[in-house]
């Protein structure tokens, strides 16, 4: 009855076709990341050693598509959890989804930049900055539901709900801000930095100290 | 068994697989588009004011990127609203919404020239008319909906619908074909205009004069 | 009952996800059309003689994108009207399917090729010779699924279906092997024909002489 | 209930959307690989002998595009049957299947590689080794299961599933191990072993001596 009544209200959403639009932006991204990976050219085909040389010059570019792999692969995940929580997408919320796809789909650029130009103080600050933008992303979906608690899933404990959201500020715009920072002093630095972010979500919630998911548990 | 029966009537086609065709095409189109913007070639790749320049010389492509993404999520946003008022897909439905689909897809072209050519008249009002023919795409098939109603949900109040149709003529092909005709005149004047159009569709539909959704409230 | 064990029984493949990975397909190759038709560059950027007449150059690119998305529309409606009768997929069906989406994933080619040298014999019998094929796999699949009738549905019937493959062979690979030939004496001839299969597949089945569904109407 | 107690259940992502993102990743490899196939340009436009030339030239691009066309088809085959046995999904189990996604999204590039210096042993070997690693990516899906067995339906004989274990490192890691070294020896030879092990893929089961499903028969 509820979600009858809920998908006859006005300004409602269809949640599974948001999560389906978000799946395919982030399938898509996912998979045009190896394009940027072209096959090199060299003189004598047959030649062993100078195709090696080649592969190895490709070594940056490898390293940055799984990094950017994973760091979408993560965003995905997170979207998933959050989207489980919720009841009902009303107009703001879609657009705050659509802004997370909006940096999300920017992806390949910065990650990119910073595999042309590792030494680049910029660079490697610009990739901090989009990161930043992207995860500031999900604390406005977060914030939103906040304050729309009528869209969450009944079963959602909102004092979990709150330590979420104080994690995934902690963990997500202000770390990349740390790292964007850090590019400045140390470019090598950051990127540790950036790839910790990354290994600290990868990393099952039973060893992280964040709560997975809101909800009261049966 | 309505809906059971509808699956046997002929040239009956699931409203499921014309959703998840038309999904895949925004999803693809929306993320194609940040392929427009291309890393940056530098002489001395660790200064930090040459990437500078160089990513200020790329401002016009982020604005038009940012732009389409919006767009693109306002289209797939009012299909949406439309297609949960379909009940039943038939083969002139089918054709006017793979119509919506190719004006669509065509998006990333128009903005892309006008995004090379801004002071361009005909590059300017060319993405008028194109944006003119996409929405003009929506009325055709508000059109075969209102000939054909036993398409419709049967919760879906036909004077509601109906006011929903004039409004989209007005703030579509009506608002698009202004536009286009300003870009001869003042082209700045123009693209202020097309921001206007996508901002009035971002806005929640309490700030807008629109029905939402033109079905009976519980 | 019957799906449950169906589902359970060696080499059944879901239904669901086969049409998924094909919409998939679709979705994308009717996207990655538009891609061929890149932004012209024009000297002086104002000038709109110039922009007008780099446009008309790219007329014969916008004909070959239109007739593409047509007929990856066309090959995704007789597809869905295939799947909606089929029950079951063995691995016999889902790699005569794959067949049909590598086709289809084809096109592409055969069109920017006849797009480019359309005065080209060969060009012009190559694309004919792609649609053969294309179509030739949907004859492939009818026949598999009447050698395997427990394929089917429960409710499809067999004549009629008979009669449906005898059509879908000859407004198939028989039209397109006449327009192959067509072309080696009149390349405008062939266009034509090609058009002409395609706004066949367009028109409603009622104004068709074929039958749309093989299933007894209730 | 149990469906229902699972989704509450700390750290469970849906299977549902993990197959979509995956759908979207296979349907995407598949479609990208015909773009690397390019029109040719000949000098004389209504030239049938040039153009002819032309397109053979083309052949071992066509070859290695079907045979990475059939590979990924084979890869979605394997991974549905896989994932029809999985009840849940845990957080080990969505970065064992990114780690899948992420070798048959690199698939183009090997392919590529190889068809551009088929002469080449390193090109041939490292085509070998990237496939091994996208079938060592299963056989550690399954190993995770193994290890797991509450993720598993409930109606999975666990007996038949260590078989089908031991068929898929046999028939993957350890064969595409034996062809990357064969290519060492005879490029040839290397190309022949690859193609025999896609064929043993597309046979049905009954012609294999591996079991498909290790789920008790009804």
């Amino acid at each position: 009855m509820t979600s009858d009544r809920a998908n006859r209200a006005p300004e409602i959403i269809s949640r599974g076709r948001v999560e389906a639009l978000s799946d395919g932006v982030f399938a898509i991204v996912v998979t045009l990341l190896v394009l940027e990976i072209t096959v090199p050219h060299i003189a004598e085909h047959g030649s062993v050693t100078e195709l090696a040389r080649a592969l190895r010059t490709l070594a940056p570019k490898f390293v940055s598509w799984v990094m950017s792999f994973v760091t979408v692969c993560v965003i995905w995940l997170n979207h998933h959890r959050l989207l489980t929580m919720v009841r009902r997408v009303d107009n703001g919320l879609f657009w705050l989804n659509a802004n997370l796809l909006l940096w999300t789909s920017f992806t390949p650029f910065p990650t990119a930049l910073m595999g042309d130009y590792p030494t680049n103080r910029l660079a490697v600050s610009f990739y901090g900055w989009v990161m930043f933008l992207a995860s500031l992303g999900f604390v406005l979906v977060r914030g939103h539901l906040h304050r729309r608690p009528d869209l969450l899933q009944e079963d959602v404990d909102r004092t979990t709900f709150r330590t979420g959201t104080m994690y995934s500020i902690l963990m997500g715009p202000a770390a990349y801000a740390i790292g964007a920072g850090l590019a400045w002093v140390s470019q090598i630095g950051a990127f540790i930095w950036y790839g910790a972010i990354v290994c600290y979500f990868v990393l099952p919630h039973s060893m992280r100290g964040a709560p997975l998911s809101s909800r009261t548990q049966p």
